[in-house]
């Protein structure tokens, strides 16, 4: 059994590890689709699709879990109706979505497909928390698995942050 | 003589279709534009363009409008100073814009096309407003046409909204 | 019950209204998805979407069909099996597709959509031939209903095609 | 020595235009990239490329500079990290950025090229300022280098940005 | 160290399989970028993204090499000056460049990125022979990696292929 | 009067350089549209858009006509009938088109922009021919102005087509 699970993981954190390490333990292999590729170096996105690709592994290494995952990442389409078939279209074939986000729930059950809640004991982390506090220097390394926060640091992502945060547009 | 009108139709409400029942006095033919047709499942924008294309025609169809009707999809371009371009090419000709709009009327006669202005007893309609009271199970039914109040109910529109709502971010 | 068919419609020949007439005389209503809305003045594609809508709302006018028809003008996805899923969403929902394309067969019955061979008495008819035939001056009017020969000669049809084999290449 | 700086322009004020006189103080050329031309007649990008370059070329060449500069104009892409690429491939080469920009720097300086600050001793001008001022009579003519302003007047700029300013979405 | 390939694999086969063997030979890991994602259902691009994932990541998994890989599929940008910056930002770092393209090896080299030959005792075969031979019902089933051949069973691959070769156009 | 070509210059030779030389005997300025600028590293198209505009800067520059030109790089648009919107709307505004093809000549005129013939000594050189030329090795460089072939020695633009001829394919 497979299943699939979407985020954009801006950056991945502690609660995005968690409910990743539940959901291996209900299917044998996880497609874990990286959301907005297009994006980066934006204020809400600063991390490039292969910086997240590298975060992630890094910490699915560390638990031996890498092997069980396809990391697909995927451009945003305009329309929302048409990027569910992107995703089944970009994506080994899967049998289950975890999801808590009834719109993703909606969009898949209307081509199908089953869906099932994310759980995970950490689930008040999110990932806007987490840039503030980057930005704000405060304690941001303790809700990110340590093979994420080693790599944040090897790429300066704090000081990154902190470059977009004072001049979002670009001119 | 045929008439042109632009809208999203997010949804289509009475106050549309009092004003094209409108122009249609003045006019043999009217071409409705779509806009926006590559958005869907938004918070602003909720359906998709067939959607609101099977909304729009069956209202007309009960008025026996709809054989007087052009009903042309058209996804935005980025650049407005391209956009009436497109309308135009994506349109059967047309000759006269109906708008209330002082941009869409400015573009327009920008390539020598003539502008009208539209007119509603319902003018106090505004798609904003109708998507408000759908969302806070106000009375949204008042405001539509019937068959679109019939059309939104079979396909659950309600709650489709509602859980675009809860999570606008697809992760 | 609604059926749908697909077509560029470069031009619209007398092979494709007769299948069109057949059509509507097993389903109510059609949905025509008038392809690759984005190509014009090139020559393969020598006319735009707006055209191609007049041509066809013309002959359909003729013969008193136009009230049973949708014309959903779609711009082509890079990607052939996100497409069905873009025709769905553009258009207003439908039971079946006539096709005598094996690959759009195959894509919509993926979807779980039935498909119906569409048959026409005048099925020797292509538009790559009515193409053709208008640049050598030849018998093309015959090929065409007479609405559409009517519309072509309004917009100098023949003076643009010739003018764009003359010189594909815009520079 | 070739420079280079990168703005919207939206419009052109004299703060750009002294930047621009200084660093013609120490290079022999300048790369002058008008950036997001995909987006006009809108609130914040009221003018399009073509108007852009006209007002800056107005004031270059009033100044005898325009034939040491190079206008650009380059469409956005999503990805800013793509970005950098997009401009040196659409650009003539160039030894240095002039930017204030802290992302603008970084970016670049990830591909290996040097960075130096814009000066302008009018540095307290700003074009959301100057479009604010437009749309209320203000004293905007002040801010600008005069061949601009009257540029602005000939295409009847101030009319323009209060139509789009009353509606800014297009229906 | 890590590596990067790229390729269509359309389908993946055994000279791509051997020659990824052999550089696993020589890095710790390897990044196999997918190109051309946003094609699909075409003669020369019958499979999907996600249909190449899963015929690449069947071949690893059997030589126990799925681990030590990236499979990242990238869509092309027009601009061949800008593809490379897309790949580098789409994938995680990566060290060196395997590929026998002269210009592929030019664009990376640009990049300050050093590449090497791939080298496959099996190299006479490639992607558009074993698609020829999957029309015309030949040998194909020998010139790929055993698992990729049950996997295009599965999906019945020449089935669709045949499918798409009666009728490129989609209308 | 300020006239308008459109050309992909790939590369400038003398045959463009003459007309060009030829048309600012008529107008004050010249809008120098280069087009199709999403394209480089191509067979068809070597040249990034920033090397083509550099190539003829030089040339105009030798002879002293750079300060009377706007060199304007423009990306195609799909849709031809769109493209002189887009044009147009790009560039700063002109009085006349020169082009000898009947296709620009016809949707310029359509938009009511006059066109005259572009008229060169040298017309019967063509870029294909130029490119042709530089891969055998041919006498190219009797074709091109002096600074285009100096620039092209200096970009090392022989070896770049070779590497681009031996493999189009990026894979």
């Amino acid at each position: 059994m497979r299943g699939l699970v979407v985020g954009r993981f801006q950056p991945y954190h502690s609660g995005h590890h968690q409910a990743i390490k539940n959901i291996l333990g209900e299917v044998d292999e996880l497609v874990i689709v990286i959301g907005s590729t297009q994006k980066s170096y934006e204020r809400e996105n600063p991390f490039t699709a292969g910086e997240r690709i590298e975060m992630i592994s890094e910490a699915l290494k560390k638990d031996k879990l890498f092997g069980a995952c396809f990391l697909v990442p995927i451009a945003d389409v305009g329309e929302n109706a048409v990027w569910t078939k992107k995703v089944r279209s970009h994506c080994p074939r899967f049998d289950v979505v975890y999801s808590n986000n009834p719109l993703v729930k909606q969009l898949f059950e209307g081509e199908g497909i089953q869906s099932k809640p994310m759980v995970s004991k950490l689930k008040d982390i999110d990932s806007t928390q987490v840039r503030k506090l980057m930005l704000s220097n405060g304690e941001w390394r303790k809700l990110l698995p340590k093979p994420v926060v080693d790599y944040l640091s090897s790429i300066k992502a704090v000081e990154r942050m902190k470059a977009i945060a004072k001049n979002e547009e670009k001119f």
